[in-house]
């Protein structure tokens, strides 16, 4: 067992801010269990006394709130939502293998995750504070004080408030079954299904209800789609949200040497947003021809679709080329190169992996 | 002035039943006019007197409905959306250059069109019906009746029922300000911002509230996304709904002489569902590297966006490359190609025009 009650099998990125990301082989699994989910961190796991903790609400309500945990509890409904979180670094290897990046963690297919998320529904919370008219945004802030801002600022974003009224959202005190442990966000965390790993803000003690987006800088500068030939600044770039269509193969993995004859590929897919996978597509030449793969359990709309298909191959070299498709029926882009940016964030490019398989 | 009101530079793809797109000239106007507006229809343009015309509303309700115009317009508040509709053919004419698609018109990329559609929000309406727990699909039958199926079937297709919940659908009886005319649907079609046309049911007499999607042929064999290998037939491939993230160039168009110097390249972007545009990108050099266009006037979260960029050309061939970025930080696929589908839907390839550049 490694740090923070996790396997020792994760991808550790860095020990202090500890971040790190799933293994492949956990992320065969369809739900991840929450030893091997990824963890991505900005500032030190904070220590909060659960009993002295409280959640403020503030910001443009009619009635601003400050509530214990055992009130939260016991006013609201309790909710439970089966949800993957997908860090916007996911897949950044690939852009570092294409130009280098500083500063920022290679992360492979593994800082993505499922779990069910147990809390209450941040619009339940909002019903008793009452946004005022002119709100438009509902801002996080998290207890983490995250040294790469100078001062070190504390972790914090914001979803429109649209998205905050939707009963998916939720302020979340369990993870798969069992209380969220310290690195997951303990006491309590928002968890946003559908975007970006960084709206679920963990630690949570203020919301705050605004009429633009989080100022800050972990919204502000960070967490940006900034052109390639751009430098990464306050307001430059657009801000990400939404996560964006994207898929990985899990098994076999690039560079692996396979038996010649039946392989069943497997991997993910996860549409974002409220979409849906819709299909997802193997070619072996290169996308002359595609054949289709199977999509697994479907566990609602707001997780991942894992696929699998079994492929006949021939001794040699083989190129497996993958895509899938969302719900508005549109495919991944091909060319991971033209999709480098700054901050190596959203690498969806289709998935390629070279393997070669000799006779048994 | 053509027919049904029409201005006579729409290009006709087929006189009866009626079909006919926009001019590119007047693509370039954010809002569409009225009588430059794209056509789609499957069958005759139906008479239907008003006087006698009723709206049922019928299936998985506690309460059906018959409702005359007038009780619409007195028993609802009248609401007003700019929506951009675009059939889920658009640009299929680049997928018919690769490879035939028999039986479908080679649409360019004016199927589509933004105007203000005006009527009561479909949700009031269905506030009054009241649909059971367990409906899911909200149905749509038009008076049309198209003799592709054998035997005719009335035009039809579903929404989901939480998208139908939503204000922005509308039961449309004005169009920019003027009553509906006969060829757009009079006297009342769906508006379903976000979806591809064909749910915007025109010649609206019947809704039906169901437990599953549309079974009529046009959402259960046609308007579906088929692998490239596949053939048509009920059920087969993926039912399409939301628009695909698309943009297209308009000025210059593809094969354009120019003037050398600096030349303005015009286009839309539309990102689909409830996205918006987040980035238009051009490249001169086959997507090495890209220029941000400058997005136009901004007409809600239900329209395209228009864009546009000042390029210096030098004398000689030039081939403009353009990728748009929705919300999600997703864009669209490279490859025109190896989008072909055997019914040449949701063409959303990154387009791309030649020109050539010669001095004044």
């Amino acid at each position: 067992m490694g740090r923070f009650g996790k396997r020792d099998d994760l991808v550790i990125h860095q020990a202090e801010p500890f971040n790190a990301e799933t293994s492949v082989r956990s992320l065969i699994d369809p739900m991840t269990d929450t030893d091997a989910f990824y963890v991505r961190g900005h500032g030190a796991v904070p220590e909060i006394a659960p009993g002295e903790w409280r959640l403020q609400v503030a910001g443009m309500v009619e009635r601003e709130l400050s509530l214990s945990l055992a009130t939260l509890r016991e006013a609201f409904r309790e909710r439970t939502v089966t949800a993957t979180l997908q860090c916007a670094g996911n897949r950044r290897a690939g852009l570092m293998a294409i130009r280098e990046i500083p500063r920022e963690a290679p992360w492979g297919p593994g800082a993505t995750g499922t779990a069910t998320w147990t809390g209450v529904a941040l619009a339940d919370v909002l019903g008793l504070a009452r946004p005022l008219g002119d709100a438009s945004e509902v801002g996080f802030e998290g207890a983490d004080l995250c040294p790469e801002t100078k001062p070190a600022e504390r972790f914090g974003g914001s979803i429109p408030l649209d998205k905050a009224r939707r009963s998916e959202v939720l302020l979340a005190w369990a993870m798969n079954g069992e209380p969220l442990s310290p690195v997951h966000g303990a006491p309590l965390r928002v968890v946003v299904p559908g975007y970006i790993g960084a709206r679920s803000v963990k630690w949570l003690e203020r919301i705050e209800v605004r009429s633009d987006p989080w100022p800050g800088y972990f919204q502000h500068v960070a967490y940006r789609l900034v052109p390639a030939d751009g430098t990464p600044g306050p307001g430059v770039g657009m801000p990400l949200g939404l996560v964006a269509l994207n898929s990985d193969v899990l098994s076999p993995r690039d560079g692996d040497t396979v038996t010649a004859g039946p392989v069943e590929v497997r991997g993910y897919a996860f549409a974002g947003g409220d979409r849906h996978i819709g299909r997802v597509d193997i070619s072996l030449d290169a996308g002359a021809s595609w054949r289709q793969a199977e999509l697994l359990e479907d566990l609602g709309r707001w997780a991942w679709r894992h696929w699998r298909i079994t492929l006949d191959l021939t001794a040699g070299e083989h190129e497996i080329l993958v895509r899938a498709w969302d719900s508005s029926a549109a495919t991944q882009p091909e060319d991971e190169a033209t999709l480098w940016n700054p901050k190596g964030y959203v690498n969806n490019a289709r998935p390629r992996i070279q393997i070669r398989a000799v006779i048994a």
